[in-house]
Formats: C-alpha cells, sequence, structure tokens
C-alpha cells in the first residue's frame, strides 16, 4: 500500500470523512488533499477548512460550485424530463460526475495519484465517484475506506477518533439523525432507520426541506417560469442564473409542501433499497418542462425523446455520465432543445404542481387547425378517410386471410 | 350509396347521433341498428331505447359493458403504467376497442354491413373506430357522418332536427356545455370552449367529478389497494370485481381532489390540441400499481417496461389496440405481472394520492441486504470492487488512448 | 384546377414523365418546370432538355447532383449502419429527400406554386416526395397525375400519346423491360412481373449492374477502405470523392457478384411488396462500416445506435427525412462517428464482400488486455468475481425467495 | 477453502479440465462429479467417462444434450433473429445456459454445493456459467480456478500433470492449435494466436468446418426449408429433429463455403476481442427465417421485433439468459412467431446464401393488392392522397410557423 503518495479526498468535513484523512494518512503514508464543494447541500463549507487544518492536511480545496451544477448537470437532465424508475429525480446520481471531475482535476493540479470518497460497499454513490474517475483519469487509484477498513461499527468509529485525537465533537452539532441523508440543490434524501420497512409510513419529523402539504398555506402561489432553449431563466420576469432559479423553487415548492416523495428503488449494485426524497424545485421544473414542450416539440421527436428517455436515466443512475452514450443521448436530446422556449404558468398549492397555461413564441399549437368550431378550410376532415383506410390496410388484409383478430 | 343495406351505429341517444339515425336513413336508405352501452359514463343508458325506437329503429342493443370494460382493457393498460406524453391516462383511447369490437359483433349478429359513430374528422376517435372496425371485420363499411355531412354547425343541425321531427329537447336536459365531454369510467374529458387558448386557466365549474384540492376534506383518507398479479382486487380488504374498483376509487379520489390534468397533446391525425381530463380513481391505480411493482419486479424487467411503454402507450393512443403490435408488447408486460402481488398503502389528500407504505409476499427486498447495519455478511461489499472494475475497463481504454473524456 | 399557376415536374425525359407534362399543361392550364436529376441512374440526362423543350417547356434544371446525393445522404446514413427489415439498403428511399429539396427550391426560384411527380399511389415514392414538399414548403400544392387521371393502362397512355403527339419512340430506345425499375448511385430496383410471384426465383438477365456469382472471377480482389469520421474518403490510398467512393464500390461490387438482394417488404402505404435490388458498392460499405466501427465504437455506443437504428430506417423508408426525429437521431448517430476512422482491408469474391482486417489510430482494441497470453496485470482477473457476483445479486434474491427460475 | 463437499465440474475429457478435477480435489479436499456432454462439438464425449475415472472421480455423467440444446435454445433464439453488434450469430453464448442448468440440476441430484467450470476470468464464459449457476440455485458456490490459482502457463499446467500423474497424451491426441477454440452445433469459434492482430487475416488452415468460397462446388446447391411457428421442421420436405436440421444445415453450408466470419467484438467484461467464426448451418438459417417472416408476419410487429433484437442479444451475449428480462422478451418474441410457417427456397452457392422463393399459406402479401397491374379496385390509389396530407400535418404546421425545414 506504499505506492500512493498522495490522495485528493471528497471531504464533507463531518466525522466519517474526518476519520478517512486521518485513516488514509497512517494507512497509506500519504499526504491527503481535501477537496469541499458547496453544490448547495446547505451546510457551510468554510468551516471545512479548520477542521481539514487540524487533521494536518495542506493543500485544501473548498468551492462553490452550485452554478455549475446547475447549469451544466442539472438542467441538461431536465431537458430529457427524465425520471428514473417512474418516480425518482435522480438527485444524488446527478451531483456525483460534477465531484468526480473536480477530484480528478485537483489531483492532476496537485500530483496526486489517487482519489477517495466516503461511499459505502452497498451503494450507488461508490459506482459513480469511481467511473467517474476511471473514465477521466484512467491510471486513476481510487481508495475506498469502507470496502476496505474494519471500522464497520459506529463504536469502532468513535474509538478510532478517541485514539486519533480527532475531535468527535464534529458529529455532535446537530443530533445525530437516524437516517443516512445527502443534500444539494436538487434535493435531500433519506434512508435507513424505520424506513428500511417498507410498509413503515415515514414519519413527519424526517422531513427537512417541505411543509407537509397539510401545513402549507391555504392560498395558492402561482408562478411564471420563462424557459429558454429547455432551460428556466426567469421566474415570473425575474432573469435567473441557474442555481438561483433552482433555489428560488426550492422555497417556492418546499413552502407549499412540494416535492415529497417515497420510494422502492434498485440499485445498480443488484439490491432493493426503500428511499424518500424531496425534490421541491425539480417536480416544479419538470412538470413546468414537459408543459413547454407539449407546445414547441413536434410530435414524432417528443415520442422519441420519451422512448430515450429511461435508458438516459439509467446511464445517469448507473454512474455513466462521463461515457460516450450519455454524449451520444445527450446529443439528440439538446438537438430537440433549440425551440423550447416560452412562458409555463403555474399553480402551487398545498403539495400539487399544477400547470394551469403555457404560450411560446415557438408554439406549434394552431389554434385555426385544432378548433372544433369552423376551421375555415384549414384542415380537410376527409383527408382522414385515407388517412385512416391505409393505416388499417395491413389490418384489413391480416384479417381478410383469417388472422387472430382479438 | 344504395349499397349499404344495415348499418349499427354507436348511439348515446343525445342530439347528435340522433342526427345521424335519421341521416343514415335517409342518405343511405338503409336499416339502422343502435348500440348503446354503459362503460360508466354516468348516464342513464336505458333512454336510449324509448329515443331510437321514436327514430324508428327496430334493432336496439343496450348493454352494460362495465366490468368487461375494466376488467379486459384499463387492467391490462395500467400493468404497463401507461402515461401518453409523460401526463395523460389513455381515458379516451381505451374505451374505443371495446365500442369497436361490439359494433362488429353486432353487426354480426344481426347481418349489417356497415358500422357508423359520432366522431369527427378532426379528432382520434374516428381512427380509433374504424382501425377497430378494419381490423376485427375486414370488408366492412364504415360511415363517419361527420366527413361527409355538410351539417357543419349547430344551425343547420337544429334546423334538420326541426325538419325531420327530431324532438330537440333531447339536448335541453342539460344546459349545454361550453365543452366537448367524453366520459367512461376512467375518465371524463373536456375540450374546446376557452381550452383553446392554451394560455387560459379552466374554469373551477367546469370540472364535474373532483372537487378542486381546495375544496377536498381537511383531513387525509388513507386506503390500502390488493394487487394480484398487477391488478387491484380489493380495497381496504373488500373484494370487489374490477368496475367497482374503478367506480370506487373515483369516488374516493374525486372527494380528495386528485386525478385533474390539463395538458397539450398531440393527436394522431397530426395537430396539437388542448385537454382537461380528470381521472381520479386511475391516478391512483397508476401510483400504487408503480409501488406494487417496486418491490416484486426485477429491476431489469422493469427497466424493459418503462422504456416499451412509450411506445404502448402510443399503439393505444393511436387506435392500434386490435393489432399484432399490441398483442406483442401485451405478452411481454403480462409475463412480467404474475408476482405483481401485495397490498399498497396510500394517503389522499387534496389532490396528492402519495404511497406510504407497501408489502408483498413476492417482494424482492431484502432487509438483510439493503440494511445500512451489519448485515452479517449477506452482501460482500470487496464484490463492489471488481464490479466497478470492470464497468469501469472500456472507459479506461478509451481515456488510456486519449479519447474525449468530458 | 385553375388555381396551379406553375408547377415543377421530376422529369426523367422517360415516356410516362413526358405525359405528365402535357397532361398537367392541359389539366391545370399552367406552365411547366422540369427537373432532370443526374443521380448516377447511369442514363443521361441532358437528352431531358430536348424532349422538354419539343413539348413546350421554358424552364428546363438539368443537374448532376451525384456528389451532393452521395456525401449529404447517402453517407450520413450508413453511418447508422441502415437497414430496413434486416436486409433493405435503402436505395430508393435516401434518394427522395433530394429530389424533393431541389423541386421546392426550383419552385421557389421560378416563382412555381405547384410541384409534380410521376409516382403511383400505390408506392412509398409519392409519400417520400410530398412529405418533403409539403415539409420544405407547407403551403405547396402537390400533384399526383397517377392518383388523379384515368390513363390507368399503357393502352390509355398510348393513346393519349398519339393524341397530343408525344413521340413515342421515348419509350422504345430500349426494349421495354418487364420490369418497373428504378436506379441511382447507390442502387438499381426491380418490381413487378414475375416477381409479383414471391416463389419465383428472379431471372438472371433481369439484373444489370452486377455479374452473377458464378461468372465472377476466379480470383478475389482485395480492397482498402480509408474512413474518416465514419464515411469513405479513400480506395486503396487514393483519395476521392464521395460520388467516386460509391462509383468505384459499384464496379467493385458488380465485378464480383457482390449486392444482389430479393426480398419481400412492407411498404409505408400498407401492402407487402416483393423487389429485387443490387446494391454493389454499398453492401461493401455496410460491412466495412462496421467493421471500422468494432475496432473504435465504445461498446455501449454502438449497442445503443444498434437500437436506434430500426427506427431510424423506418423514418427514411416512410420518407421523413426532413423532419426533427431524423435530425434528432442523426445528431445522436453523428456523435459517435467522431473517432470511427482507419482502414478496413476487404476481400471480394464471388457475391462474397469479406472483412479480412481493420486497423485504426483511434482503434479501442487493446492487444495487451485482450490476449490470451500473460497480460502483465492490465487485467486483473480477481475483478470478474466481484462482477459476476453484483450482476447476479438481483438474481440470486429472486431465487432465494422462490421466484421462477427457468 | 474446507466448506466445499463436494464439486461439479463441467469437464470437458481435455488436459485443462482434467487438472481441474485433481486441482479441486487437492485444494478443496472435496469430491468431485464430473459432467460431459454432446452438444455437437463434433468430438466424442464416451471418452470422458474412462478419464474421469482414472482420476479417481466416483459420479460421471455423460449425456447427450443435441436435441435439447436446438430446440430449447437455438431456435428460441432464432426466432428473434438474433445478431450480437450486426454480425455475430451468438454460437458460444447460446450453448451456456443449458450447461449452467445442467450443472446445477446435477448439483441438487448428487447433494453437491459447488460447481466449477475451466472458463478464463477474462472472458464472457466465466459470466454466463456464474450468472445462470446463481439464478437457479442461489446459494451455490462457484469455483473459478483460472482466477484462482497459479498455473497461469501451459509451463506451470504440464509441471502440475507430472507432478499429479495426469496422463499429458490427452493433449496430443490433435496437434495443439494455436487457436482457442470452442464449438458446438451452432458454431466453432477461434481466438487467440495471429488473430490477437486485427489486422493479420485468418489463415485458410484455421477454418475447420467449412471449406472455403474457392473451394466449394461450382455447382450451387437448392434446398427447401419448411418452417413452423418460426421454428424449421424440414429440410426439402424430409421432416427432422431440431438438431438433425441444424446437423443438415451444417453440412449443407459448410460443403458450400458459406457462414465464415472475422470480428472484433465487445465483451461484457469491457475490452474488445477479435473473433472469427463458423456458422454454417445457422447463416443459412438466420436468412431463412427473415424470409418466411417477409411473407408472415405484420409490418409492426416485425419492426418492432427488430427494435427489441439488439437488447435480446445482449442479454444473451451477457449471460442473461435464466433472467425475467429474456423471459418477458422472448413472450413478445414467441407471441410473434404463431403464423410464421411456410417454406423459403434458398441457393448456396460459393458462401453465398440465397434466398430465392418464400411460400406461405399464412402469407399476408396480396398480389391483388400489391400489383402493378390493374388491382380491380382492391387499392383506391386516392386514399393515399389523405395519408400523406394528415402525416405531413405537423411537418407543414412547423414549416408554416418558420421552423428549420432541412
Amino acid at each position: 500500500m506504499s505506492d500512493v503518495k498522495k490522495v485528493v479526498l471528497a471531504y464533507s468535513g463531518g466525522l466519517d470523512t474526518s476519520v478517512i484523512v486521518k485513516w488514509l494518512q497512517e494507512t497509506y503514508n500519504c499526504e491527503v488533499v481535501t477537496f469541499t464543494a458547496d453544490i448547495g447541500q446547505g451546510e457551510e463549507v468554510e468551516p471545512a477548512r479548520a477542521k481539514a487544518q487540524a487533521l494536518g492536511v495542506k493543500e485544501i480545496y473548498i468551492e462553490d460550485l452550485r452554478e455549475e451544477f446547475v447549469r451544466d448537470y442539472v438542467f441538461p437532465m431536465f431537458r430529457a424530463n427524465t425520471i428514473y424508475e417512474g418516480e425518482y429525480l435522480l438527485g444524488t446520481s446527478i451531483a456525483r460526475p460534477l465531484i468526480a471531475k473536480r477530484l480528478i482535476e485537483i489531483a492532476n493540479e496537485t500530483g496526486a495519484d489517487a482519489i477517495s470518497h466516503g461511499a459505502t460497499g452497498k451503494g450507488n454513490d461508490q459506482v459513480r465517484f469511481e467511473l467517474g474517475g476511471y473514465a477521466l483519469k484512467p491510471g486513476v487509484k481510487v481508495i475506498a475506506p469502507w470496502r476496505e477498513w474494519d471500522l464497520t461499527s459506529r463504536e469502532k468509529l468513535m474509538a478510532y477518533c478517541e485514539e486519533h485525537n480527532i475531535p468527535v465533537d464534529f458529529s455532535n452539532k446537530k443530533k445525530k439523525s437516524p437516517y443516512s441523508m445527502d443534500a444539494n440543490l436538487l434535493h435531500i434524501s433519506y434512508e435507513g432507520g424505520i424506513l428500511e420497512d417498507p410498509w413503515a409510513e415515514a414519519e413527519e419529523d424526517m422531513w427537512r426541506w417541505s411543509v407537509s402539504p397539510e401545513a402549507a398555506p391555504e392560498q395558492p402561489t402561482y408562478v411564471e417560469l420563462t424557459f429558454e432553449k429547455g432551460d428556466i431563466v426567469a421566474i415570473d420576469g425575474e432573469a435567473l442564473k441557474a442555481h438561483e432559479v433552482l433555489e428560488k423553487l426550492n422555497k417556492l415548492g418546499g413552502d407549499n409542501g412540494i416535492g415529497r416523495l417515497d420510494i422502492v428503488e434498485n440499485r445498480y449494485v443488484g439490491m432493493k433499497s426503500r428511499g424518500c426524497y424531496e425534490t421541491p424545485g425539480g417536480t416544479i421544473m419538470l412538470r413546468a418542462h414537459r408543459a413547454i414542450e407539449s407546445l414547441t416539440l413536434d410530435r414524432e421527436e417528443a415520442h422519441l425523446k420519451d422512448q430515450l428517455m429511461p435508458k438516459y436515466a439509467e446511464v445517469i443512475y448507473n454512474g455513466y455520465w462521463w461515457s460516450p452514450e450519455r454524449r451520444m443521448l445527450q446529443a439528440a436530446i439538446d438537438e430537440t432543445q433549440k425551440n423550447v422556449s416560452g412562458v409555463v404558468r403555474m399553480k402551487l398549492y398545498k403539495g400539487n404542481a399544477t400547470v394551469v397555461g403555457r404560450k411560446s413564441e415557438q408554439s406549434l399549437f394552431d389554434e385555426s387547425i385544432a378548433t372544433f368550431e369552423d376551421d375555415a378550410g384549414a384542415y380537410n376532415q376527409k383527408d382522414a378517410e385515407g388517412f385512416i383506410k391505409l393505416n388499417a390496410l395491413r389490418l384489413r388484409i391480416a384479417a381478410g386471410k383469417g388472422r387472430q383478430q382479438s
């Protein structure tokens, strides 16, 4: 294990990754570079500096990646109306490629030969970090302490801290949650605890980002979202940067009880797990994006997008953002978004994010043809007969030859 | 036009199809057989008998098809979690194949050589009726009066009624709605009127089947749905027939403000149209079905179902229920449903249908493996390294050879 | 019919389209512009000028579109390894979008309000011409004489010629073939005659572009094809323009008995038809393209291309080249071709086009890993255990819970 | 390693698996059960009995699985026209599920707790054997000696033999080939040696099952293949069992130089490899199956099959025969084969397997409609106008609103 000289660690500043700093130094006898990013998890990142310094870290990276995260990862993903397994908005999955990319870039800058992360050996995140790492720097060494060490219980971790003088108050700042949580600008997730029984209802006090529908205001909130080429660029007429859009929608959604989700999902590593998620802004955004597409996309490209989406979602969920197949799918998706511009009006009320209007200068909705009233010849109803007759021809021939008909 | 001897008409008992009876008799000098079905549209069908008799119809079919409709059409469709264009639950589309089938069966029974319907030349329903008709009886003659006649305005229709002594009070029973509506056990739809402006919000008094979320009870309703092989067979432990399931879920959903939808959709005949829908029971059912599948389906079959679903939805929307491709897709879907059994617990509250628990004797959720706690060796975290390494191999080789990496 | 002032006709110079010139002048009392293109059909196009002049045409377009045809239509299509229904290389389909585009461009240049073509009402070509026309000029009037006139037999056509002084020697230049044929640089096709019986073997003297395998040389021909970004740019080291590539491959293939095909296909208008095709160059090109991709494409993008290909083929076959869905698919396909460069060596021998070698500077083939000999640690065989274990996990859990296993 | 009591080994009787017998006995101190199957590899299996006995094996299974192999694995796969990466007929892949199934059944019969095989850690076969094993007996222990032992060179293997008195003449029966080969009724494969250079042409004396096209007879052979529900049941009118069909077609194909393939493929474990294959009967069968489908399948089910095929091929190639997704796809495929019956006539000549005729009582080819001659009203050409107009509508609306047109 002596061949690692320097390792870049995705460092949250919390207890677990602090233990990892020390464990890496000891086990690999190597230098540790910490990397802490603000991707909207809702906690200060600056305090990680002092903690890292206290652990003897000399190269400390602390960065605000919120805009890049939303602009280059969240928004492109939402252009595809991406949902995993019919429900999940991929809040955790989409943050990993950016972290992986920065880990590698920092490794290249600092001359590190390894990267490390605090994800367990049972989950998807290890896969996402490591696939990203290997794709961007094929010779990198990846160290996944949770798959290597024997600190497999909280007791052992605490003993390790005591033994190595790692200040345990790290973990006492807030009451230890019974849940395993992860957060970024797109969502906060909960796993473990009573959620391990899929029949058990999540407790109300678990949720952190949204009020319950019951507790939401009695009056609906209306909001207008302006799209340009598939991305939201303004809310109620105010131009916003990508991450500001999501921050504002999270506030609006959370206040109105929108975006809670409770599912059982299939992990890439092979087992089912139960997770709860709050994605207030994303839930609004998905609905709104579909609405602006409903006006501006051609039918066949829309249907093709829908057919490709589950694959695209799987690619991202499984950790293949930095892959040729993701780029290929993205090229197809982005090709369709050139005209996905306009305004969607939504009503937010007690858990409901409802589209109530949509308009666009690129609209393909043609009132003169769609109308039930006189269309002044814009559409010739007699055309329908030939259309139906030829579409029926193969079915008629088959039936005429005695084929199964029902 | 003298070659039609007898035509079976899909007859609602309303003004339009009553005019069609007379118009067919006159124009084709043929006998008309009426067929009126209760598929849960919420109106009495028996009154259609007297009206048909008054128009001189001798062969009158009035049938209760509610159970067949839900059991053989709605339920099979829901096994696929079918949604058209990300939003629409296909409430109108799924009723047409059954009507088409009965029209043809009645034509065969009565020796009729033609069928007729009251759908316009601009919509999807003409396609669905006629494709079904042709697929089941390839030599049938289809008469679509709205594509043929010149009664293109309400004034002309009324004049025709007066001229032919068709009692116009037919239409006065209820105040004429400004919307074009269609209903069956799965949904009620609204088109036309102010909805032809996609920016205009639907008026509250348009909606007929559900209260608004605002008007729904302050207390949530919890309900347990029991699935067997993909279909709901009991609600809160009470065994129900297929149509009773949907009736009960419609009541529960409608009372709690669930299932309203407002979309712009792409018609098969080529234009976009705006429609509003209420699908209270279906909305609950879809969520619940996904939840029971989340426990009982294998990951890869679930993902494959999701990839096939948009095509399956398109097939049904476009009117190809009676086609080889629908049967082929159905065979794949039904193959997956053998173990989709268990119970889903849902919370209904002011527009929200939320899954809060799911359990199944066929569950593939394995607590011993999924747990974040000690799993006693059920899962070997070290396996993950090899898993990731080999999955990364192609990416590493590419990166090692200088390929684009991001 | 008086509303057409000027019509652009796709004019071959043959008897049928000459009749159409006259019929359009007479029936629509309009001016006719003729457009004749060399797309490699193997007949002189210049003689069409005199014929058109003799018919009173004043605006005559005669163009050599061979390079544009291959470069902008054939090559992009081959990047997807496009085959319709497992066999057909789409030789006719791919020529239509270019003709449609030029018809519309000429209509715009000459102020014409209509276009016309000589395709029948039973085939795919009418659809391809007209979809292209409508997509590029939505208000254009399309005149399809074969769907309108009553010249439904050869006798009636000849009578019309005599009546209108159309020189019938037009058709006598070569002995009238019993087959309906179409040719361009990519292929020549045969339909009709004895081919209407799918059990009947095509007669040897039908084939025009290739010798039979029996008659081909006893010695194989080896050829090296150089690809750049998915397209062939040189043969045996000689740089060639797109159409020169195809001309040369047609010669090589035809001489060696390569590229004959005899199939029953499904037309877009609903019936099956039997066609024979000679695609000598295309057959070589398809094989070679797959071979260079086998070295240079990532596995997952290759598989995704294969999954999209049948849809892409259908889009082109059905006439939707000028559609958003084709552009969307093309964007995905082209994204993958950046590194599809290198050389493929092929052996041509009596009907066989066999790949015998391939090399590329962008090759992802890694001898050090692929070898059965000692790989010096490039690949750790122990990784395979974890890879298999986690991939098997979902199957093991299911089997452990008593699910169907075989 | 003391926890294995009895292991069932896939035993070829060759040197490598003989070493494995001894190594298992020694390393795991366990009983070894050998299983040797005739799946048409072209070598006697009975001699394996004496060899196993000499190694001290008490439970010896030797079985003729040829019919089961072709009937239950090869034929179902061919119903889908299955090809991996555009070229490969999956000859190796399709044999593994049957071997895995018998290994597990024998383990259950003999009370063994483990299975073992002689596949390396670099290839696909280990994955296929082990996924099958785990899927059918989730608690089984799998021993893959090539991933465990240190006999990593031929020298070490020979030393091991000498040390353990394993008769080395096992390997001298035939001159050691420079290639790694695998054979069964569907194909024989070659890897390694000079093939590790993708630019090098395979040597003529490598090929074992077919003559070269050059050496094939100067006269073509015609053959008629009778299909029932997608499978070949007779050749030239003679009813044959499944494996007899393939044996006969292998003979016919091999004699006529048919079925050689030389490709670079993507392994599931992540690298590219170069392989050569001879699949004489399969190559004929694939072509013939497509031909009978071309007459008897509906267009849309045919296209859907083509879209699903690459996924189905991937599932089999990757080793997931015993999976829910394979069963799901098979259900769809088999649903389409009910009417795939009839006769295909083929011409075999110097490497070419050409379809020259096809007929079926279930044919959907309708001469009366397809004809270019007068069809007596079977098809109304005027229907095409409406068909095209409505299919063009979305394109026209888009163009009318100024959208990109080309």
